[in-house]
């Protein structure tokens, strides 16, 4: 039972465990020549007298090192230009911190640094991983299936079609981009294209799965109103631009992101088409600084990386506490705002 | 030595040595159950072949871990708000990465914090360790020092006056102020102000040192013509409207971050006050996507995070290396960029 006062100190321990303190020490910092009756004891005066000197002692009791890698598999420059990554990592590091975790921000695009990462992972100085990997031919999942650590993953990576071991959260991108696109239906945009991401990208593909499936289109029609952006500002320029030119007289544009989205609206400015009265335009991500402060402001899916995190870290410690949780993937509602560029 | 053909593998290993695939595998992975006899003959036979499996076996050699930690000590939002920041950790992951390192980059702003990240620095994670510490009352510096690791601060902590034991890469704040405000001064602008970042930090004090140098102000002076932002446009904004009211006749304005000076810009224009015609502004950082592109561009002086990172990691790598690298504070010139604002 741990007294009102001062908190026990290394001498209290020493003390109540009839050792010296530089057996405490030995004991708390994992040194060698100390028998195991007398880490126990040492161990149980601790946990007595409610001493919790440092990480170090917790770790020595909970064989933990305190430590949650969150690992994105994305190219650097993406990581800080992504809104969405910038708020995985300030969520994750803050809800991490919240149970007095140190989060460890791993980056890993090319497969050696895959490689690399995996045997961080594999050789004891985490104690779980949140694992971000959206991209086709990644090695990072399949190394992550074998690691003997809790992992949950922030989107479905390429493998989770083999096998339903995994623990996951998503976002509702095939939903969302359904929702999106029958918005500028029910608006009277009956002639329709979508901007989406890069095609080796899992949520890109669920979004443009979610248009091709509201707009009920072929594979002809999907080839000639589709074209691919990389998520950036330039590259929904780049893809608005090429539509126009392959479908001059489109109505409406379901952009698989808000900085794509931002990207077609200058185009379509370029153009001479005016937002919304000759295009609408519905974009995802909503995210604060962008969506709302275009011009015009973005009707957009929302997506929630906040939320995604913290399901995400309550999942993590669920299986670092060692309760029976299936693997599983856990979807994240979408829903839309509503503004005036549709 | 090497023979040309496929790479060795660990059969090849296994055979060369006369033990078992099984054998080759627990030495390479580190675990219990080997006679160091057994060990040193299958390192021997993976040299010869030069068989570098992965990791884990160069860990094995070189007892590293193969990892260095990026220890940043700002609330996290400044990381993502920051371009400074940004290009830190893009470099850092960069330059690591070009060695086979895996950078893990750690956050720690509140003291708390700092504990934690002290003590995974502490037992056996890393191979070293680049940090930047630039506010006052941080513990991280007095941690690190404790460090049985190498470790190289990228900016002067607070404590470097105190000793000069540390391994420093420093911008030149002092100077890079005094050439901002000498070239106001050149230009005839005679009446500066500044606005400075928040207090607590050390690159803020000394552009503030810097700008009090060029101008010889006395203490009544610099308080009267200088207000501290907090390094963000919002804070540039407030500092430049409170500085309007108590010099109203200011001619020059130093701002020690881009951002800041954007949002000085964004007052004086609120104010009538046209630049350069009536007010010369001068920034620092020279970020390429703020300094050029803001209106009108900013003449400011460059600093330049790629080229300390790298020489931050130079100097890393020749403390691992073993090299007797004597502590020094090695400061990185700062030049001015003059364009349409002075």
């Amino acid at each position: 039972m741990q007294l009102p006062g001062p908190p026990p100190t290394l001498e209290d321990v020493a003390v109540r465990a009839g050792v010296s303190r530089a057996t405490v020490s030995r004991v708390i910092n994992n040194q060698p020549r100390v028998s195991p009756e007398t880490t126990a004891a040492v161990l149980a005066a601790a946990a007595e007298l409610g001493y919790t000197p440092n990480a170090a002692a917790r770790s020595l009791v909970t064989r933990r090192t305190g430590a949650v890698a969150v690992v994105l598999s994305e190219p650097e420059n993406m990581i800080f230009d992504d809104p969405f990554f910038a708020a995985v990592v300030r969520t994750s590091f803050r809800e991490l911190a919240r149970h007095n975790q140190q989060m460890l921000l791993l980056l890993a695009h090319r497969a050696e640094q895959a490689e690399r990462v995996g045997h961080f992972l594999r050789t004891g100085h985490v104690d779980g991983v949140l694992m971000f990997s959206p991209h086709r031919g990644d090695p990072l999942p399949e190394l992550a299936r074998e690691l003997p650590l809790p992992v949950v993953f922030g989107g479905r990576p390429w493998l989770a079609e083999d096998g339903d071991s995994l623990h996951i959260v998503d976002a509702d991108n095939h939903g969302g981009a359904e929702l999106a696109t029958r918005h500028l239906l029910a608006r009277g945009r009956g002639n329709t294209v979508t901007i989406t991401g890069p095609m080796d990208h899992r949520a890109a593909v669920d979004r443009l799965e979610g248009w091709r499936s509201a707009t009920d289109s072929d594979r002809t029609a999907t080839e000639l109103r589709s074209a691919a952006g990389d998520f950036t500002r330039a590259g929904g320029e780049r893809a608005m631009t090429e539509l126009l030119a392959r479908v001059p007289d489109l109505d409406g544009v379901f952009a698989a992101s808000d900085h794509m989205a931002v990207g077609a609206l200058a185009a379509l400015r370029k153009a001479g088409r005016e937002v919304p009265r000759d295009v609408s335009v519905v974009s995802f991500d909503d995210h604060p600084a962008i969506a709302a402060s275009a011009l015009p402001a973005l009707t957009a899916v929302r997506q929630d990386p906040v939320g995604m995190v913290a399901e995400m870290v309550t999942n993590l410690h669920a299986l670092l506490d060692g309760e029976d949780l299936a693997p599983s993937c856990r979807i994240l509602p979408s829903t839309l705002t509503e503004r005036a560029s549709a």
